[in-house]
């Protein structure tokens, strides 16, 4: 049996707005599941080899549950644009590159190892259109050691020049694609339409029945801005509101994870909620595309799953510390576009969405629960002034919001040392 | 005459939205005073030593018109407070540690090396009331070649526990300070009263006489908060407004820097015009302590001078590229919150924000117009991936938004090597 035990400032977010701390605690896993968090080393360890970080936090690794892997290499660009032309001038031309695989392979040997630096060990990530590109991000993300889903993206209509599929192609692709990932051990397929304004009615049908049928989980984009609400709309004048052009086809059900959801009203949030449908709230990409501002609070305590993700590359930044933060401000933003009538994130709330919400997404309970697969970082925040001794719950505050490069020193993830 | 050449990708803001681009040019000056950038290496010239630096960009060096010192070390914390409780409960016990010159040798030690690392060489900043650490901060600066403005705090009343001055004792400590710092070549003094609220009225009238007799500017905040507002308002029922009661003194003039300017209504707004005093945007800081979100469009549409600062601490970061991409979020936020009404702020309009704005309250032309100073920086960003062949242009844009740790290769404050 192999046996993990860290030891360190242990912090996790068991419930939204709840931290746990355990300073000087030991985090131990046997073969890569965690059997618990102890204040002192339990006597059946007695003698077993402690990796110790000292006073580091040890953190659960954030799960990012929306980004496009080939937008990796334009974050931070075209900024000014609104969402569709965005998508237009710079979004698909980058992601049509993807058709070359030596590219392919570049570009996301150095995404998955970013991913790895930042700490971010599970996602639900797109991939192009491209069935070869594809399948090198999914071997690219295995061996650098992230966990989680990738999809194939689906588009048979309103692409851009070199980036569109035939309805035959995009079907035929998909399942080539799904027999030739059959051997990844960390990283599975995801149903992938890019969004319903990509799709037509014939390849949604098959998307939705190929869930059914194989089992799989699907991710896409639901009501991120207005514009594209009122393009939906013309498209399915047979559906009252974005959602149920998801739903109509099965693609709208627990295993669901869909992005944004900026401009949900009640009805849709009660679809989402019913379904158990998560929202992945991409606070930086809303913002940095005048998207609008999610109200996450609001879907929060309607009861929605919400998770978070950074929405590479219309979000700027791969850390999902990044992303915590960026929720908070977006939070706070919400609050006085309500008249201050909404209560903003806490920090403590925001980490758990980082954390716990989208690690929900994969089957895992909140925190570094018995019986989770270890996803676990240890973050070194040695280097920065103490204006006072500071307690855990601050140092995670100060963390999400001072970018400290190298400070994450180490990764486990699924059980597996991955940095 | 000393000479610096410097050659690469030259790229300036000498006007509100427009950027002027020179590839493969070289920027000169004499002294330290910039004479011109050309496209050739001009004849006279001809065999003067030129640093290359190749295909990276050379860029104006940031101004920060806003940054307290002594929360240095506590940036990105406290940030679920708002405005009043955060500095009782943070700021005010972190400034207190300022009694302490140790302290403040170690920390303000770490400051200016960081503005320097980060490319900002202009400054106007708070220190805190202990005149003797206020000494040492421009001693740091001035030493890590930091130009600009800073300020013993002036507050003698509203103070946290060990943070006030009686107004004898803040009267006599600011005259000694004034006769103690006279030997800085390139940080000068600035008078501070903190805010209206943190100052009486016999103090705030001495801090006037003393601008005016000495041809001395003035830094303070104005309309950050609402609750802010309503007890500046109690605390002056003669005033109508809350700059009147820095006009009441004399402390409103073509000199004056505000920070914050949040809330400022017409009249308010035209009072700054009119007088000519710079409102500093710290978006930041106004989002994280949820204080609203600055009407920049406005203001500049109406001929208000805008700066930008980092507001540290109640900003997280000390980047003034940070500052810019925050400042264009921010006008995204304000668009939204005007139901798309306003324009936001693009990428360039940002970076002029970011340095000819502030320039401009040191009495320099927009650009890098001959007979500035030379206050530059080269940002290397060849490290990231290249979606496309990249214009200057767009490369700016990236690296507001693409923080990325040690690209600021070098630097020029003043004509000197800083960096």
């Amino acid at each position: 049996m192999a046996l993990t035990i860290l030891k360190g400032a242990i912090l996790s977010a068991p419930a939204l707005g709840r931290l746990e701390v355990t300073e000087g605690g030991y985090l131990i896993a046997e073969d890569g599941v965690i059997t618990g968090t102890f204040p002192a080393l339990p006597e059946r360890y007695a003698g077993a080899p402690v990796e110790d970080f000292g006073g580091a936090l040890i953190l659960q690794a954030p799960a990012d549950l929306h980004l496009h892997a080939p937008q990796y290499p334009m974050m931070g660009m075209g900024m000014d644009l609104p969402l569709l032309d965005w998508l237009n001038t710079y979004a698909f031309p980058t992601e049509a590159r993807f058709a070359d695989p030596g590219y392919a392979r570049e570009v996301y040997r150095c995404l998955a190892e970013d991913l790895i630096a930042n700490g971010t060990t599970r996602v639900c990530m797109f991939s192009s259109l491209h069935r070869e590109a594809t399948l090198i991000l999914m071997e690219e993300l295995e061996k650098a050691g992230v966990t989680g889903y990738v999809g194939k993206v689906n588009m048979d209509r309103n692409g851009g020049e070199n980036l569109q599929e035939t309805t035959e192609e995009s079907m035929a692709e998909t399942l080539r694609w799904l027999e030739e990932c059959g051997d990844f051990r960390h990283i599975r397929p995801i149903v992938t339409p890019r969004f319903t304004p990509s799709c037509t009615d014939e390849l949604m049908a098959f998307l939705g029945r190929l869930a059914a049928e194989r089992g799989l989980p699907v991710q896409s984009h639901l009501s991120e801005n207005t514009a594209e609400g009122d393009w939906v709309r013309q498209l399915h004048p047979d559906c009252g509101q974005y959602w149920e052009t998801y739903d109509k086809y099965g693609l709208w059900n627990g295993r669901t994870v869909m992005a944004h959801c900026v401009w949900c009203d009640e009805r849709e949030r009660r679809a989402m909620k019913d379904a158990g449908v998560t929202a992945v709230h991409c606070p930086d990409s809303n913002q940095n595309l005048c998207s609008g501002v999610s109200p996450v609070r609001v879907l929060l305590s309607e009861g929605v799953k919400v998770a978070l993700g950074t929405d590479v590359a219309g979000g700027d930044t791969l850390s999902m510390l990044d992303a915590a933060s960026s929720a908070i401000r977006a939070s706070k933003a919400r609050r006085i576009l309500d008249g201050w009538g909404t209560d903003f994130l806490t920090a403590a709330e925001a980490w758990y969405l980082a954390t716990s919400a989208g690690a929900e997404f994969f089957g895992e309970k909140p925190g570094f629960a018995p019986g989770n697969a270890l996803h676990a970082l240890v973050l070194d925040d040695s280097r920065l002034l103490q204006p006072h001794p500071l307690t855990p719950e601050e140092r995670l505050e100060r963390c999400l919001y001072h970018r400290q490069p190298g400070a994450v020193r180490a990764v486990w993830s699924a059980g597996r040392r991955a940095r």
